[in-house]
This record gives C-alpha cells, sequence and structure tokens, in this order.
C-alpha cells in the first residue's frame, strides 16, 4: 500500500459539528464548530478551537462559560448558517429556542438533543486559534433522544463534519461494542 | 420540548477511534482514543486527551512526538484490541504494519488511510486525562483513499465511536455542503 503526503494538514474522521454558546453585551450568540472533542473523562471536560478572530471569544473570556450544543442532521441548515455568519453581522439570539441551565451565561439551544454547560478551565494559543478548555458542569438531554431513560446514539441522530472537502453526513449503522470486538482477535 | 439532565457527562457526537502511535523503549506503542479533536488550523494542530495511568505517556513525554491514525470500519477488530490490552501486558509493536516519516518517534499504521505526524507544544493536566495539544507536521494518505488526488471520506470509510453506549459506526450519507446550505435559511 502507497501513500501519498501533503504536508501539515488537519485531516480527522469524523469531526463534529457543535453549535457554541456564549452571552455578548447580554445577548446570546452561537457559532458552529468542528474543531471540538473531549478531553477528559473525570471531571468531564472537553476543548474547542475557536480562530482567534471569532466574536465569541468576546462572550468567554469575560464571562468563563460557554455551551456546547450537539446538533442532530434535523439542524443542518441553522448549524450552516451559524458557521457563515458572525455574530458582529446577525443576530443570532433569536434563531433558536434557549434555555438556561446552572450557567446563566451559556446559553443552551432547545432543538439540539444534547446540550453542555461548560465552565473554563485554561486557555491555550495556538497561533489562528485559541484553544478553550472547559470543564462539563450539566449535561440536558432532549426526552424524545432518550431510549430506556439514556441518550440514544441513532435518536440524537449527530451531525458529522468531513474536513477538506466540507460536507455534512449522517452516522451510518452500528458495527460492533467497543471492549468486546478486540476480545475476538 | 423537555430534557432531561444527567449531570457532568462527556456526551459529545460523533468521536472519532484513533490509534495513537510512540516509541517507548525503542518499540512501537498503539493506544485507541476518542477523546480527540482537532485544535487550530495554522498551523494544523490537534489535541488527545490520554488517562494519567496509560502506559503511551511514557512515549509522549520523553520523545516529543506521537501519530495519529485515523482508523477505517475495516480496522474496527484492531482498534478495540489496542483500546482493551496496554502496551505494559501486550506486545503491539507487530500488530500493524508500521511505517515511519520525518518523526522518528512517531510510528505511523499502513493499514489506516490517514496517518499524522505530530509534534507536542503544550502538556495540560485535566485531572483524570493529560491533555497534550500537538502540532501537526506531515499527513499521509493512502493512495487507495485518493479521489482527483485528494482524500476522499467516503474512501476513508472511518470509524466512529459513541458513548457511554460504547458502540462502533460507520458513516451513513452525504447531506450537503458546508457555506452553502446556511444561505439557503
Amino acid at each position: 500500500m502507497s501513500k501519498k503526503t501533503f504536508g501539515p494538514q488537519p485531516l480527522l474522521f469524523p469531526m463534529p459539528a457543535v453549535l457554541v454558546g456564549v452571552t455578548i453585551e447580554g445577548k446570546a450568540n452561537f457559532m458552529t464548530a468542528a474543531w471540538c472533542g473531549i478531553t477528559a473523562y473525570k471531571p468531564p471536560s472537553l476543548m474547542i478551537g475557536i480562530h482567534k478572530e471569532r466574536y465569541t471569544l468576546q462572550g468567554i473570556k469575560p464571562n468563563g462559560a460557554f455551551s456546547v450544543n450537539v446538533a442532530s442532521v434535523e439542524q443542518v441548515k441553522m448549524v450552516d448558517y451559524c458557521g457563515i455568519y458572525s455574530g458582529t453581522k446577525k443576530d443570532k439570539s433569536r434563531v433558536f429556542k434557549i434555555f438556561h441551565g446552572t450557567l446563566k451565561e451559556a446559553p443552551l439551544i432547545e432543538e439540539c438533543p444534547v446540550n453542555l454547560e461548560c465552565q473554563v478551565k485554561h486557555i491555550v494559543d495556538m497561533e489562528s486559534h485559541i484553544v478553550v478548555l472547559g470543564k462539563i458542569m450539566e449535561t440536558h438531554v432532549s426526552e424524545s433522544c432518550l431510549a430506556e431513560g439514556k441518550a440514544d446514539t441513532k435518536k440524537i441522530d449527530p451531525l458529522i463534519f468531513s474536513f477538506p472537502d466540507g460536507q455534512y453526513w449522517r452516522m451510518g449503522e452500528p458495527i460492533g461494542r467497543a471492549f468486546q470486538l478486540g476480545k475476538e482477535k
């Protein structure tokens, strides 16, 4: 098998397409992010990479709070809308039904199946982007996306983003269970 | 729409299931990771969250180098195997065909469609996990996963992991193009 080299490229598969919520001058604002991942399990934490010129940073730094809203396939147009237009140009505070949990400055999107309230723990400069590491303080899941009382991946129907083709995808079929398939080797 | 709260949970969808490669005492070792995400675009960088007790940290800290190998559905059993068994118990240096690029201590997996060579830039303590932020130094893509000379998401057929159900999934169908769908709103 031969390989082709491309120089440094951010080629990770799959990527999420989440909506990051902040409060700026008393108003909710939402930004689409694919540079995002869980960082730790205990306590649960995550990171988002935010371009230094993004309006969202004006909400994250002073408040120390933000939300990460997992989008489902159903929300694809709104996700893309929030990725195209900056909060400096469009008022995104009325695009979604908003609710609040424990962190008053982390607006949550009712339409999104999963909502994470996050408190900023560390900020790391990675040149083009600021990496925000946040502790997950509370998790909300839509009742319609539960099965036997737990978050159900299939019902959540999460939106997937791929780079560099700039495509949104839906999830396919389950293949098997983790911590089992490897024992059959 | 009503919501159920779960306390702090690492509920991000989708997650990747990548193989992190390091060199420990002259030998290649691979660990499965779902806590992983791109952090910045220029220069491209990424992060992985590694449990503090993981053997892999013994390779990352002294060498300052590691690889992230994107797995395809085809590799699911080996991915799960590398997630179940620690390098302290199993010699994983012969599980894959290994090749090397520019970073001599970042072993790359030939069978994986995409291989990223990474140089450690920052290490952040996030309690249960160490978050390693790495600059992507080189990208390799299998020739069989290219279309018109570029990495092709469908051919890569990336493996997806979901938590907390501990399930592997394949990707489904494309939904639409980013930076276009949102304009139709």
